[in-house]
């Protein structure tokens, strides 16, 4: 001790500053991350390692720095994402059991009080206008479509697959899930139907190609309009399939059927209520509508980081505050809603696997740090779905007076 | 009208007054009924009539007196369920289809600027503590067994069934509800069940003979709770079905279920909350539950008439209501939702078909304004079912981190 007070004595006012901060402080600062109970190993730069659980770690995390600890410590997913993309934070071992885990430590009704503390407003600030709603999908959608025909099954559909069994292709599932949402809305052949958000035009030509509908579809994706009409055109279904590159609020014109699928999450909060009079204006008085998107239990900001690097703009809504902004004020009655949620954590467990096998691929196409951040966003959604931390929604719905509503359930074929 | 005038001055005052508001006012009071496009006559005391579309009239209403024209004028829902009851009010011809008119007639979302202007504060006033919830029970569901058994199924079930095909017997479709919830709930021998609100015992009895489950009912109407123990007994199922008279804020113990069956529709706006609490305190982590209740696609007050004389206290919530304030604080997660408020309204024609065979039964038990309160009463509800102005959802719940879900939809046998 005293050998270490006079040795100190010797040392410069920075290096003094380092060493008050050393290996005790940082062990400290790792001792205070909230991860009480998950079963992982946290390792520092300087050799330090705690476990945070008495089972044994699922996965091991390695921190390069002090500034990478203190980040976590005060802003921890924006500090984990950006971290985890710079390669300044590693994890060894099972990225998305561990995530699950640590999702699951988390107490869900606290973030009520958190949810008090920052006011809706800022969330309404970033709204979602048309220039910025094309700015948001071009950041995501628009990175190339060679890009997404490496992980994404053979028709490119970028949404959450239907599973008959767990062991299904994803080509199946996706096949699967086209037909369940045809089957939902009780779709007849020359049955007019409007697509909000319609990717890269696979359930459109689906509904056209399989059901003899006749669809009008609406993106804001430059790059997915392209492929879709391109892709309509080599399966000559021109005359029925119509692909627009304009934004959800410009949807014109009355449709037996109103279907979005993967698009809500994009709409943003303070949006919800316009796409309720679009589909207002839209839905014929025996007309049918289906939502199909990803949502939550209790309303709360999207991830941070997932927001910044991934989906701009994006907010998954909770069930209430679709049914209060988009039907409700429109006296839409619900007719049917199914929670898929353990069907898309499969569905992403399929695109992460194949995105790992063409990690080489993606990497000459980008760089490392697009790989990682990829990489993170897969596992992290997939370990929100399995853990509860998000779910996937899918509304059937019909106007409040039409009793052209199905008599009961089938089973989709 | 000279000769009028002269006749006139020959009057009394009591009689001049008369006179000035004499069959010209009249005509035009019912001039003013709002029913616009409704293919009703109306036919007053005096002999005037009006029919108020174009198309043949589906019945004939007839008014009695000035007094009971000017409350429908003023206070429809209200004035219509007294006069009729009072027999100042006779409907000729197709009851139901003619409230089903008047029902669709009326603009649904004009109902938003209606609320607006009754602050719902004044509904809250009306709470359904313990006291008042037992009261308001009692008023409706121990007006006696023999009445009941008149006119429900076998299994005395008072709430909406579930007919796999419309033509089937009532008797049927009641057991086809039960098997249907059962299904929802993926019971299996030896759950334990809690049943808040449990009518005569018809489901905890079903649960515990059909499916080997361990049931807790909670009812607060005393002769509901005599005959579902007597039944019990007398099925040999008191070792696994306990009948309990208490309140459902009571509640105690965890079990693998929560279900309730038409019980939500007298808990009242106000207490949506503290059945989430009760919830949230009785369901383990892999716990489902299901909520099954009379709903609306948007909030809004019981008509009055309903709220006076048949449920007082009662509310049927909008659907995103008991989302917000049951499920949502709980981290809840909704599985799934049906709705079906057709399947309400042929149960409703059951009933008030075999309510009209024991017609001169009913009377001589209790007297004419009874027996017409209840018709209406019966008619006004298959008539709002039908026009979609009343919801049946049927929600099934977990919680938010359980994986103990079904992968996907089956049909129940």
């Amino acid at each position: 001790m005293s050998d270490s007070i006079v040795n100190t004595s010797a040392l410069s006012r920075q290096e003094r500053r380092l060493r008050l901060r050393g290996p005790g402080i940082d062990e400290w600062l790792l001792g205070r991350l909230p991860l009480g109970g998950v079963p992982i190993e946290i390792r520092l730069w300087n050799g330090a390692a705690r476990c945070f659980s008495p089972d044994p770690p699922i996965g091991s995390l390695w921190i390069a720095d002090r500034r990478t600890l203190l980040g976590l410590l005060f802003n921890t997913e924006m500090a984990f994402g950006e971290a985890y993309r710079e390669g300044r934070a590693r994890v060894d071992g099972d990225l998305v059991g561990l995530l699950e885990s640590v999702f699951r430590a988390r107490n869900p009704l606290a973030v009520r009080a958190w949810h008090r503390l920052r006011p809706v407003g800022a969330l309404r600030r970033r709204g979602n206008t048309p220039l910025r709603s094309r700015l948001n999908v071009h950041h995501h959608y628009d990175l190339g479509n060679a890009f997404y025909r490496l992980w994404l099954d053979r028709e490119m559909v970028y949404t959450c697959a239907y599973f008959p069994s767990p062991d299904d292709e994803l080509e199946t599932a996706q096949l699967a899930k086209m037909e369940l949402v045809c089957h939902k809305l009780g779709l007849r052949p020359g049955d007019r139907v409007v697509e909000a958000g319609c990717g890269w035009g696979a359930l459109a030509r689906h509904m056209a190609r399989e059901h003899g509908a006749v669809v009008r579809a609406f993106n804001i994706s430059h790059e997915q309009i392209t492929y879709a009409r391109d892709q309509a055109a080599r399966e000559d279904l021109t005359e029925r399939v119509e692909f627009i590159e304009d934004d959800y609020r410009n949807i014109s014109g009355t449709y037996d059927h109103f279907v979005s699928v993967g698009m809500l999450e994009h709409v943003g909060q303070e949006h919800l209520s316009a796409l309720g009079e679009v589909i207002h204006r839209t839905l014929p008085p025996d007309g049918r509508g289906l939502l199909h998107f990803i949502g939550r239990n209790r309303p709360r900001p999207l991830d941070a980081w997932i927001r910044k690097r991934i989906f701009p703009g994006g907010y998954p809504p909770a069930l209430d505050e679709v049914l209060h902004e988009i039907l409700e004020p429109w006296d839409f009655s619900v007719l049917d809603v199914e929670n898929l949620r353990l069907h898309y954590a499969l569905t992403l467990e399929h695109w992460r696997r194949r995105f790992d096998r063409h990690e080489t691929t993606i990497q000459a196409m980008y760089d490392d740090s697009f790989v990682r951040t990829w990489r993170l966003y897969l596992a992290s959604a997939e370990a929100a779905f399995r853990s509860g931390w998000m779910q996937l929604f899918q509304i059937v719905f019909a106007r409040g007076r039409s009793n052209g509503i199905p008599w009961r359930r089938t089973v989709e074929k």
